[in-house]
């Protein structure tokens, strides 16, 4: 089958590898329709992980079932699915709790497992034709009849729509309350979103890009361009001088200054100061236990300068770590089922699988416009 | 009237000054009988607050009603009442959610006041014959027949057990869980305390002092002496490899390697290494905005370097602050009232007001068996 | 001043009476600019209660603050103020715990207090120039400075907008729940707009009224009309045979049949077949301890015949009782203040009070396009 | 391989039935060392279900594993394991939100299977030999190296302990709380003993039985003898007239008034009297949907006649349902393992399979002294 494979840093191709097949008893085989490429991709490409070459990418993956290992129950031949990009057992301490971002199985001696991704596991990614899917019963979100025409939409379900919504989810947000957004990048976006859905009274989103912060204003929420001063300082106006009620992190250890310089504890300390005291933060970007590539002390072992003093004298909390996304993939298919929800509105470009190489390069650059990528093995 | 007052860096007397009086109609005036040196006054006793020279030390407090402002309905003139150390108006945006340690009012341009405390608002404290309760109302607990009897047992509701008690909270302990518990003072301790109330499974108490961890042991915790080697992996080990599904920070910036040199980040870096992944950490050992006095350049600033990339990848949580004493005193309350709970074990020393200098300094060199001293104005 | 009397079984008339004032130094007093009619008014109107004559009925009012008590230390003379149709201390064990339905300072003996209403203390109402607001700090909604503007959306703060969020946070509605309503007067009307600002996946309203079901189709909802037939079967079928994630009952005990009689069990037991098993069922309509003069033998003790084994089988949970309107109308306002939220679509009739009688006897005949009547007492 | 088979109302039998074995791959088979009589194998037993005879009875098992199916991952032969007496699937809509209690998949058309139930699905029970696990992975608690020393407390694990520790979460029972328990049965008693573990206040376990009130006072609760008055006065004298805070029904529809007669509306309506205005209510006992048998109409149709006036003026809570085992096996797993739950205090018999006719008969007329039996297979 032909699939996207990691090369080297900025060096990825579409090549024939062996077809991906049923291995355990467990499994389904899913013929890839839609596959994403993810921010979190960049990590590896950029060289920033230490990825194997030769492995395939793609975490974000929705297609057909063609086959099912002869122990799965639920899913049936012909049922189309989306995959969390999570993948798990169902039975481990943390999955039984709903824990499947920190499933114990799937990658042992870690807490948690993805398909194609540096460090989660050997699993295959689906930046390709066919997609070998684990524990398939307890992995597979299956979509309802309208899947193929909303398919664009469906797809948003494996990764980014319910990391956005994660996001609101770990900072508690609840009908009426104020939310600052750090980052108008697609997870950003999403959790700009998710807030609206949840009935936030008002979303300031903040990021440089003003094509970025265009989308976020097309959802409802306040455009905050940090390059117009500071984000706080905006953020402490529109709030009355008090701080939001809750605070995203959609950014990550990358987060750069306006002089494009990586500041790992901008956006954390930026929130601790945009949210109010006894508000919470949620955090979803990614930060690295280890950075080795880091011009800073700190961030090479992991490490922020953290505003501590100010978060407890606020009565601050903040929760963190990957989505769970079958926490919430059910209910956010039903929004999108009933026409309450629609996420492929972020959609910048769809092109078939060969042109994955370029369009990771386009999107590594951060090129203009290119907000959300989303390829189509099948074309 | 007799009060404790403090005249500069490790300075107090006890001296005379104007009797406190009702001053607005929702106040209560209070003649205490007992109140309690806490290990917060030792930071403004070191002069390493803006404590004014002159006002009256002592945030927990109990005594008996003698007076009532005409405003006031519930509480009466014989009523013995416990103060919850926060100062609360009952009906700001954060009073009105139970976030009393965060009221609006009572400390303008701030949120939360308090007796006798550095930057926590004009009010005396109690350690003195008599003390002005604000808002009288909302601000007294009542306290049951056996009030006089169990004197000792109450007046730990003022502060240190609903903190202990929030530790738990804010770390989400529940019944079955694993803590770990960072610091056997006062407070940590009744961190283990409330933890063994809620059914634990297994309480982890970490300090170097010995007679402290011997304390934590008589309640039923297993001591992990850091001088016996790293904490971490102590627990580590009496986790099965997995650390502890809580963690408790109970010690705050002033925290000291086995040099005694003050490690600002030592204790959350390792409660993000002795906590599971997914697991959660309640932090109420008091952390400064800025501490000009301290060596550490980040410290200076409020800062700690914190290892935010582990913290993030186990996808764990942190929730911060002081207690909310009036979330948790009533219950605290009833439990010591039938024989369930009784937090007085704590204390090493029970001394007249008069004795408080000497007490103050006892302490403040943590000398060892000085675990909790309580002063007794009326003896 | 003029105010609305009871006077009798359907009698009321706006008479002179003597003048609200400050009572105590913790009173606010406001000039009312408006007040509605609500629904359980007509349990008054209709004699099913013990209201004495004379009593002046109102318990959703808002107005401009015009004289305040020496006590009150947020509330100034010019604010404009919503007030909660609960009256409540702010101190005692319940209302420190955000539950002022349920105050027991205000109405010795029960827990819970209102304006102008039979059962909850002595209180007068508002539908009436002024109108005296005891613990006016605790009491008092300050709106912001587009109070006039939008006054009529304002005023339903004070009891339906509140009491139909409160059916969806009883019953736990979340973001891409679905959800049955029962009942589409103005609180089921609210219920449905409260699930739809939570991010419901699907809303459908019960009733048989035409008109009403119209308002909730307008506002995103699915109209089920019980006289097309079961509204349990229509549920069951928009729900793929499950039934709904979550259910409102928002009619109470006078609920009646197709033939106009009172069934007073017909709600809940519907609910407990609308709602799939795991599901839970908010309840705000109103049932009786005692109805002396209901038909059905159980009714006037206060019982139903309620389906415990299916309700139990199914795994279900009900939460029931008057709204603490304190716990949202901070939020509610500011969705109204962000423009997000408008609750005054619900409004059919807008008179000057000297029209309620003729009001309340239309309202009570259930008029068609009665929906919602507010006054206006300075005109 | 022995195992006792249901034949008809109050006649069962230890008799030779084929050996269970590996029937899917996802199964594991165990030997068992420890099955229970439960409180609702009676329901069986007197023949007041559809009980197909030929069944073998029994869902509180553990034993040894066997054999395991080649899709089974965790589970290894030699694991002693405890099994839930729920069995689920792990991956429908319920299972993936912990509510195993109601599975979608296992019993087709209905919500939640079990071992040796009727209308709980087609699976065998465990008072035999041997016993097929389906779904082992997800179905299996294993138990830590001290598991034969401790059999007799982690088998309560099947079911009882998970069930009275449901009562109390399912009444929100929290450290200081009082609680009231209706019933003193195994549940009732495991219900006192889970709301002691919690750190409740005050707990009052009410019943007639004077060896089942002995054991719960043994345990720290409060005897409330319902023959020496009414239980609801003693109730509201014990909590100063204001009723507990939570109440917990651990009894069902075959609740007997004092002459010994069922009065299914019994416990429900003593328990709104008894709790306090917001308090809550666990039904962890089983109400049945139909009861052809009953002598009561209401009951017939699986009704009863609710005080839901009263429920509602006091604005209460109340959850229901059979336990979701696996939501709490491993926690209680764990107080046992470290020595701070001993739930075996309740056995007052234990005897080989082939005693289990007789046993059953004892227990079946609730003869004196027979709280609960446990049979050894093995013996």
């Amino acid at each position: 089958m032909k699939a996207l494979v990691y090369n080297g840093p900025r060096d990825v191709s579409v090549v024939d590898v062996p077809d991906a097949k049923i291995e355990r008893s467990t499994d389904v085989l899913v013929k890839i329709t839609t596959t994403n490429i993810c921010g979190s991709d960049l990590h590896m490409y950029e060289g920033r992980t230490d990825m194997q070459p030769g492995r395939i990418l793609g975490h974000e993956n929705l297609g057909l079932v063609i086959e099912v290992g002869e122990a799965v129950d639920r899913v049936k031949v012909g049922d189309r699915v989306c995959l969390p990009f999570n993948i798990a057992c169902g039975f481990c301490k943390n999955c039984e709790r709903g824990l499947t971002g920190f499933c114990l199985t799937v990658n042992p001696g870690n807490a948690g497992g993805a398909y194609g991704f540096a460090g989660m596991g050997p699993y295959s990614g689906g930046q390709a034709e066919y997609l070998r899917v684990p524990y398939g019963d307890f992995n597979c979100l299956r979509l309802p009849p309208d899947a193929e025409e909303k398919e664009n939409d469906y797809v948003m379900l494996s990764d980014i729509f319910p990391t956005g919504y994660h996001a609101t989810e770990l900072a508690g947000v609840k009908a009426g309350d104020t939310v600052a957004i750090y980052g108008a990048g697609p997870v950003g976006l999403m959790a700009a979103y998710s807030a609206s859905l949840k009935g936030a009274s008002k979303i300031m989103v903040v990021d440089t890009h003003k094509d970025r912060l265009a989308l976020a204003e097309k959802i409802g929420a306040i455009a905050v361009d940090n390059s117009d001063g500071s984000a706080v300082d905006q953020i402490l106006e529109l709030t009355g001088g008090q701080g939001a009620d809750r605070g995203c992190e959609c950014v990550g250890y990358q987060c750069c200054n306006q002089h494009n310089q990586e500041v790992p504890n901008l956006t954390m300390n930026s929130l601790v100061s945009s949210v109010a005291a006894t508000g919470s933060i949620g955090v979803v970007g990614v930060f690295l236990p280890k950075d080795p590539g880091a011009k800073d002390d700190l961030a090479k072992q992991g490490q922020i300068a953290f505003d501590l003093g100010k978060f407890w004298m606020k009565g601050q909390r903040m929760a963190t770590g990957q989505a769970n996304v079958k926490a919430y993939n059910r209910k956010l298919r039903d929004l999108i089922s009933e026409g309450k929800a629609a996420p492929s509105f972020i959609i910048s470009h769809e092109l078939p699988l060969s042109s994955a190489p370029s369009a990771y390069q386009h999107f590594d650059e951060r090129e203009k416009g290119w907000t959300k990528v989303i390829l189509k093995p099948g074309v």
